[in-house]
């Protein structure tokens, strides 16, 4: 192989990320200067953060340019090594982005091992995504034994491990999801105590009965109208682990209407960004890993085969069309 | 004196508080029994709080009953004693409510030092406002050397400490206020670095003027608007103290139109009362004594004469009217 493929930014989205927003390109395969080692990336890590870097608003991180290759976690084997640290044959985790290889001098690469825990786990439930899921549990919401914890976007690569973890803890575990398909997902194969499906039209009625004690942490990935209701039915000293609004990835406003409920319950409210807390990784991934290993933790995959198939595949998952972790598969 | 004054609420406000909502009258001082003291107090104290007791809105305290003496903090002087612990003389803050005299069995009654410090001041800086402030900036926003706080509200009882407190730390205090009168208090006689007056209309530049390098910690008393400015200039990591939403008071939605910025900014923001922490209540009022003693913390304070002046006392204060601690002198 002397060239592979990859995709570029080509322009900035106006309100919905359309195809057009991205261009498929080749490129040559570089020789390697001493101290680097070549990856050929198997997998694809698809997630929302990449919508906020599209646009040229100012975000905690700098956008993605125009015209190079987009940003995104992927996991590989090395297929060529002047690295000392690094053998043929290895695999790792990085930010190789929407590309079929990548050249690297090591840096921000973790070996992944592809023995117990499968490669794509590595982008998902032992990897970002998981990481996420633990660091608001353990850092922000910090469940006691039987309390109610309601996570929005619960099928989602972020959402199952929270509701898990949650069910681990002792807690109730509810999650909120759009569609009948996904809540009887996370409820029959994840075992949450219930999930609220906001697309039927009585998410305040639905979400008051599956939650017959109040809410004593939210863990938001959405935004909007399903973070106020779940405000309003929080107990005293509720915890929220902000983690995305995904309501607002597309620039619509997205007001918290229930600002009183913030000082009514006493609300602790966090946001955060998990890359920015890499000291925890080795625990977090740690735990997850050990979890998935021992059948503990479940996670579900999408997977769509090819990296041209990434433009429509992050449209979807924009939308909510996956079901699980969103990945592509290069090989 | 064998009867004494009270003011009851005679019914719930539908929006503004009006005087109609309170009803004067006059009750028989009971006779003591064992174990119990009788109060006569000086000082009663008005704070915003007790708009919210006055619905009967589900809030985090129980509503204020018609037909019964409003509630409220005081400070007087014990007048008859069947206690072994309280003598005649000694002075007492507790919460007696909106009357001339109070019966207590002792609990819940806090003996104040009138020596170095003046007994309404124990309703202030030295009372529960004081530990409002305290608490906020100690406990929830902790302010490093050099950093921004801003605090809305700026004059008032809880506002004054803030600025003042986080002068003392060594950081840049920026205060919001209503009008021109109460920012040059805040600034020259209080020692703010500078003063937003938000009725000038220029609250966003006039915000960004004074907070050159952003906002890294920000007291909130007000809500709306005021809030959702300062939300806009946080850094990286700000910490917001959620202590009052006046500007919901009347039953006006307020939203947080910003709330993309609380993942923005990573923010932490916690909504608390200070009457839930009454363990850090002695630490917190002994170094609020001590600067106020040394002349380190400074207070205005607006007082009306007598009872019956209460309640038009309390519609000022929900107006913005008062300049510093609202008090009711009865004596």
């Amino acid at each position: 192989m002397t060239k592979y493929q990859r995709i570029v930014l080509a322009s900035r989205p106006r309100g919905a990320v359309v195809p057009e927003n991205f261009r498929l390109e080749e490129a040559e395969v570089p020789a390697l200067a001493e101290g680097q080692l070549l990856v050929r990336n198997h997998y694809l890590s698809l997630d929302p953060y990449m919508r906020g870097r599209m646009s040229e608003a100012k975000s905690y991180a700098v956008p993605q340019p125009l015209d190079e290759t987009m940003i995104g976690g992927t996991v590989g084997e090395v297929v060529e090594s002047r690295h000392p640290g690094f053998a043929v044959g290895e695999f790792v985790a990085g930010m190789f982005g929407w590309a079929e290889m990548g050249v690297s001098g090591g840096a921000g690469l973790r070996k992944v091992d592809t023995g117990a825990i499968p490669a794509s786990a590595h982008l998902g439930v032992v990897g970002m995504p998981g990481m996420t899921a633990w660091y608001g549990m353990h850092e922000i919401l910090r469940p006691a034994l039987g309390e109610t914890v309601v996570v929005s976007a619960a099928s989602g690569a972020v959402g199952s491990a929270v509701g898990q973890l949650a069910k681990l803890a002792g807690c109730r575990a509810v999650g909120i999801a759009g569609g009948r398909a996904k809540c009887d997902y996370v409820v029959q194969e994840l075992g949450f105590d219930a999930c609220v499906d906001y697309k039927a039209g009585n998410l305040k009625a639905d979400l008051a009965a599956a939650t017959p004690d109040g809410i004593d942490a939210i863990f938001e990935n959405v935004g909007g109208e399903v973070f106020d209701t779940a405000l309003g039915r929080t107990n005293a000293f509720a915890r929220v682990a902000l983690c995305g609004l995904l309501a607002g990835y597309t620039g619509a406003e997205i007001p918290i209407r229930n600002a009183k409920k913030l000082l009514l319950s006493r609300i602790m409210l966090r946001g955060f960004i998990v890359t920015e807390h890499m000291d925890m990784w080795p625990q977090g991934l740690s735990d997850m890993g050990r979890l998935v290993a021992a059948g503990k933790l479940k996670y579900r995959e999408s997977i769509s085969q090819g990296l041209a198939s990434a433009p429509d595949a992050l449209i979807g998952l924009l939308q909510g069309r996956n079901f699980g972790k969103q990945l592509v598969k290069l090989i």
